[in-house]
């Protein structure tokens, strides 16, 4: 029988990310056991009685013991919190990585608790979540044919990076490289923004005197559209802290164009208005068959 | 055997709505004979193959000579053209009404052509659109639990009106009255501007500098979240001028929330940002199960 690529992986955060992984790598044989640990128990109890994970630990400090591959995945507000607590104790050849939507401000945790970077750590980001959050949402094949960036250091060692590589292609994802900066740029305009978007619509609408009769007449669209706005509000609270100058940027951005479309309206400008939604088409059609 | 509800219809734009209009009342047995009539030949000749119509007509004023039913399918910046052709020659007992995503421009039209509001006109709209157009998109079913809101005038007969209520209910859809305003108010808000952002999302996008790159990492909910950017743009185009007023209002509602939320990440206002989330997330679980 051959080794498994992980002997033991210790996941903080053990939702449905942490968790999909988790069934993923024991789907394929690929883990020898896998140790949960994380704020609620109820949800570590859960995990076990799924069998996503074997068992669970409540102190990350004992959590991270022995394990030889750790996974962050708690929300980028808690990430040097559970650094401060996990360091010390993380075994000498213990690989590090996380699941952070956001890149620079895990970087910057971790340098702010070591003091430098350490060669096994790989920031990484499954591009794959839902607006499903929990243990119970998580399932095997999440990843496949999703991508997952990873974002790895100068200091990064190739061994580590190597490992965590492999760790996600055995989910079905592809694995790309990017620098920390460019991951940042790149989700701030494909994921933050949209989700800021998202949330002020329901929020704006929420708010008017008929909501409720509003509402009732939504579209079929709106739906679709508005979906992102039930994600996890921690969690997105905490990427827009984490990742604050690109989003800012991106939403001025986006305000600029839209109010340059609304002057367009306004004007009559009949062309404008046109070519903006046909681009706009073009450039979807372009990415989707749907 | 029984009389169909309409014996001759009359569809000007066979598309989405237009040919899933057809498709359902002949599956229904409630209709005699379906006319179609619009700009492109080739459109036409697909719908008469695909059983959508039983013929054409491509002069919009033969098309409406006997025709108990006329619906207008057509972009809103067409209406009024169309209008000016098919009034002198509609039955004096048909039925005349519309499937314009606003109200009040229809209605503006149909004045300004009859130098006041005809008994037989009772406006209407089909909340059922998807980013898909064209009669190959249609299907019979694309009504069922879908809203059918109808504006009738002070000057609407109570019979006219009663036919299109029948005929739309026939389709599987729930019928309900609005006043005109009132109507384009909701649908500025739960279509209009949520289209508005989609468009303006992609091109945005689509005009920074690594688009490419930028769309390659896009997750799963920017699928959802843009699917209304593939909407018609001349259509949408159309619906911008006709409901310009209250459109505008909406987004400049939008821009100072969104502006509000980027203070409140800029500032880390945490509060603020979360309850935001909080709001947006409940209203949105609230409205849909997913």
């Amino acid at each position: 029988m051959t080794q498994p690529l992980i002997r033991r992986l210790c996941i903080i955060g053990v939702g449905l990310i942490g968790g999909s992984l988790a069934r993923a790598l024991r789907e394929a044989g690929e883990v020898g056991e896998v140790i949960g640990c994380g704020r609620g128990e109820a949800n570590l109890q859960a995990a076990v009685r799924l069998g996503v994970i074997d068992r669970y630990v409540t102190d990350p400090a004992q959590a991270v013991t022995g394990a030889d591959v750790v996974l962050l995945a708690v929300p980028l507000g808690a990430m040097a919190a559970v650094l401060r607590v996990i360091a010390p104790h993380l075994e000498p050849d213990a690989v590090l990585t996380d699941a952070g939507s956001a890149k620079g401000s895990v970087v910057a945790d971790v340098e702010r608790v070591y003091g430098y970077i350490p060669p096994h750590f790989v920031p990484g980001h499954p591009i794959a979540g839902t607006e499903q959050s929990g243990v119970e949402a998580s399932f095997a094949t999440l990843f496949q044919r999703r991508r997952v960036i990873l974002t790895p250091l100068a200091e990064t060692s190739a061994i580590a990076h190597q490992l965590i590589r492999r760790m996600w292609e055995i989910t079905g994802a592809e694995v790309v490289d990017m620098g920390v900066r460019h991951h940042d740029a790149v989700l701030a305009a494909t994921s933050h923004l949209p989700h800021m978007l998202a949330y002020t619509l329901v929020d704006t609408l929420a708010r008017l005197d008929d909501r409720a009769e509003i509402f009732r007449y939504a579209a079929g669209g709106f739906r679709d559209f508005t979906r992102i706005a039930s994600s996890d509000p921690q969690m997105w609270h905490d990427i827009c802290v984490a990742n604050r100058d690109q989003l800012l940027e991106m939403i001025a951005l986006f305000v600029a164009d839209l109010e340059h479309l609304a002057k367009s309206i306004r004007a009559d400008d009949h062309d404008v208005v046109l070519a903006t939604f046909q681009r706009a088409k073009r450039a979807r059609d372009n990415l989707y068959l749907d």
